[in-house]
């Protein structure tokens, strides 16, 4: 287990590989899209320093890291002297650089089906859940708690059914989203269901995405990106 | 300009190039994800069967549109035997199978700068504003036009600051968002600025932006992607 608490400082973690100095990430523990890089770089055993952002105190918005991050959103992930923001180009990038173990298949037709599967959670459901999104639905809009949290069902339940039918449409009978092993598809399907728990959606209806959560949450990669374990979890 | 009102039947566009049959784009006039996939085709000189889907009809919901794409959205290419969803998936498609001319550039943080601008569009911004979100607000949430409106001009405008931030951020002097040619940036941001328009959103505040649009509606590619210009805009 690693130091909890530190919400200000960074916290080095060190993983199994070394001699990559130089990577951090920007992260809050419970950001799904910061918990897609964790995986990413657990993964491909990139070691890095976990510097915490935290969101509900609205650290993203100090002038400090607004220079990282114009935009305001976690995860940046600094390597040497870039830094880069969003998930999935960051993601991406960690394939172009440190290419082995892949998260993307070889071919363009499996690479772009792992792809798409990872946007229905990008694209068609997490900018949904965003925190400042249900800030702007509660606080401009007035909708209370139990409408929030239909809200948040809908898209969740919604995307994830949608997220299940086209992931048997391209193919039914692999251990992981595509394939045996972990993809790009998998990264972003993991933290997505983990939001879908806080508010109790119903997954009765996605056997095949119950299956692959649980093989994922039984890798060491994944287990070490959940946010119960990062060290700005209080 | 090409046939009119042809919203059942599918459309056959022809463009300079040919000798690539088979490719059909399952897409929506207004849909600015489909727009996308039209400048990355028309820039890569791809010709393409138009297939018309209307949204506001509800024709993505039909059964046998629903066997090409489970969540009923569009774009959805084809292309022979494959049948592709997510536009930025498809659009790396094309990249990998059609490389010339590129859309991304060769290096990986270049790469990874021209993405991530490409998903402050499709993940921060467009989300928002899709047309089954804006059922939702008015339907379940009981909003007006006014109320709905704002909603989308607030995503807009503060989606649009923060990528014309990140892009200065990235490097300042170029053309188009990235270099000297359009990548998947422009692709993604052209569009945006499409809806922007529609709901009156204030440029003044973007003034590289507001160069980058008109520098590449000035390019036939742009242009003919248009919505304006589409066999299923009435």
């Amino acid at each position: 287990m690693e130091t909890k608490g530190a919400a200000a400082a960074s916290v080095t973690i060190r993983f199994d590989k070394s001699g990559e100095p130089g990577v951090k990430l920007y992260s809050y523990f419970r950001s799904s899209a910061s918990f897609r890089v964790r995986i990413a770089l657990n993964l491909k055993g990139v070691p890095f320093e976990y510097v915490p952002v935290h969101l509900v105190k609205n650290e993203q918005f100090a002038a400090d890291y607004r220079e990282l991050s114009p935009d305001g959103l976690v995860p940046v992930l600094s390597d040497g002297d870039v830094s880069l923001p969003q998930s999935l180009a960051i993601c991406e990038y960690l394939e172009e650089t440190r290419p082995e173990p892949a998260i993307l298949p070889a071919d363009p037709i499996g690479r772009a089906q792992v792809r798409a599967l990872a946007l229905i959670v990008a694209c068609e459901i997490h900018p949904l859940n965003n925190l400042r999104v249900l800030r702007y639905l509660m606080r401009q809009l007035g909708i209370d708690e139990v409408a929030k949290d239909d809200w948040y069902r809908h898209w969740v339940e919604n995307g994830l059914l949608a997220f299940e039918r086209q992931m048997i449409a391209f193919d039914g009978g692999h251990r992981f989203c595509y394939g045996d092993t972990p993809t790009l598809a998998d990264i972003c399907l993991i933290p997505q269901v983990f939001n879908g728990q806080r508010v109790n959606s119903d997954f009765s209806q996605m056997p095949r995405i119950t299956e692959i959560f649980e093989r994922c949450m039984a890798l060491e990669a994944f287990k070490r990106a959940a946010p119960s374990v990062q060290p700005d979890s209080a």
